[in-house]
């Protein structure tokens, strides 16, 4: 595996394998990599020539009051990781080459970015969409793919990718989750075991509104209340929102008649974690 | 000269003949082409093996209360305009396919677009910047020229290419002006004989400018108040805005110490027209 640590080298070098007819796959990470990372790049496998991955902690989505800091990181870890599963380019860049001074642009998807996580992450979906951006432009990618665990996100990147008619199929890939329920994320390494426990409430209250939803439940209102209540019983759980949307455009749907996304974000003590699952049609 | 009026019709066409090598230009333009416009072709000679062009007056990037109607439109003549300079693909794609339902994408570049235009053209340039990146993204053009009559335009399009990493070089071409000094827009045609006549003021003030910047003259505020004077002897010409900028950011500058950009925006009649010019240095 080749590391990569400029951006002009790594344009240049993904361009070059560009004119030679290869076909690029892009993992765009934070690093701190688990299973529900490395499922991504299965989830690759067969669909390019190249797989490249980047781990970047990008500054421009954490908000001034975000875990920026604490952000969790072990970059000879992961690079063992992408190693042993046939990553071939591994891109990871500084700071200063990804945001030069004057840097200046950002990508507003608008509406899509409004409800969920864009209501207290002010400037997230800007900061990242202009990341994954650029991250397009200097892998020369022809694929890529995303967790279903941030499924906003992956809802804003391939909003983006159609309007400004990127070149580049974007594909998700499940949420992987451990023996308990928790999607894994590598925030949940902040959870002392008593936070933990309870972080199992985020899956539970999913699960309920599943089962509310097969039993023929279609009013969102009344689920949403069922997993708060469930919520409420976990004492080191605080809900930021719970919210059930269009998978697509991301607004919230009174009536569950189709396909939709219940997704939510709680705060168990200092930690904030979010899941979500596909419940109804 | 191929003409294709399909976004994906284009897009196609233009990554298969980047898939062989070919190197492509791009001149965007929103047509009813000018001696400006055909001076930005001879800019790409040389530059490039495919010579393409595009026409689409650019809905997202006119106010609610501009001249996106009357903006004026000629295909035919302007086709053969293109065939006669050797443009070898003209893309004219239609509104709906550019900004299918849904559209949600902007790309806003920070400060270089609060001062000049941006004052008062509210949203102009993310519209414009997000339908240069999708002409960019449809066409895979490595070389793009923009006339430096829209200075802040093209500054705004290299600082965005810089920052998302597109890769594609930007030329700039100087700006073509008629006989008495107006420079070419396609806007000048709105000028009845009175108006066109009075039109003159923008190019007559910022020759003022350069003249007393030669005769030594550091203070942006003298300089400008002189142009107000010189403007105001106009009776059918109302200024919108005279800066004196820092050529890359667009931020004013006090003391003319080096090369800088004094730019205008003066309404003659119900036509708004621009213009601009580097002085000092």
């Amino acid at each position: 595996m080749r590391v990569i640590t400029t951006v002009s080298e790594m344009q240049t070098h993904c361009l070059s394998l560009k004119r030679e007819g290869r076909r690029i796959g892009l993992v765009p990470t934070m690093g701190y990599l688990h299973q529900g990372h490395l499922s991504l790049f299965k989830a690759l496998a067969g669909k390019c020539d190249v797989m490249t991955a980047s781990i970047f902690v990008n500054p421009a989505q954490f908000g001034p009051n975000e875990d920026l800091d604490k952000y969790p990181r072990d970059f000879e870890r992961d690079e063992k990781l992408l190693e042993g599963i046939g990553c071939d380019v591994l891109f990871y860049p500084t700071e200063d080459d990804m945001y030069p001074e004057g840097y200046a642009s950002y990508i507003d998807v608008e509406r899509l970015t409004k409800g969920l996580c864009g209501r207290t992450r002010k400037g997230h979906f800007r900061g990242m969409a202009a990341v994954v951006a650029k991250l397009f432009m200097i892998t020369a990618c022809d694929i890529a793919v995303f967790g279903q665990k941030d499924a906003q996100q992956a809802a804003v990147i391939k909003r983006m990718v159609r309007d400004l008619n990127f070149p580049v199929e974007i594909i998700t890939a499940p949420i992987v989750r451990e023996e308990d329920g928790l999607a894994m994320s590598s925030r949940n390494v902040y959870l002392p075991p008593k936070e933990r426990k309870q972080a199992v409430c985020l899956h539970e209250s999913l699960k309920l509104a599943e089962k509310l939803s097969t039993e023929g439940v279609i009013d969102s209102g009344i689920i949403i209340e069922r997993m708060k209540e469930l919520i409420s019983r976990y004492d080191l759980a605080d809900w930021e929102y719970i919210e059930i949307v269009d998978p697509h455009e991301m607004t919230p749907v009174d009536k569950i008649t189709q396909s939709s996304l219940c997704a939510l974000a709680v705060r168990i003590g200092d930690t904030r974690l979010i899941d979500n699952n596909i419940i109804g049609g």
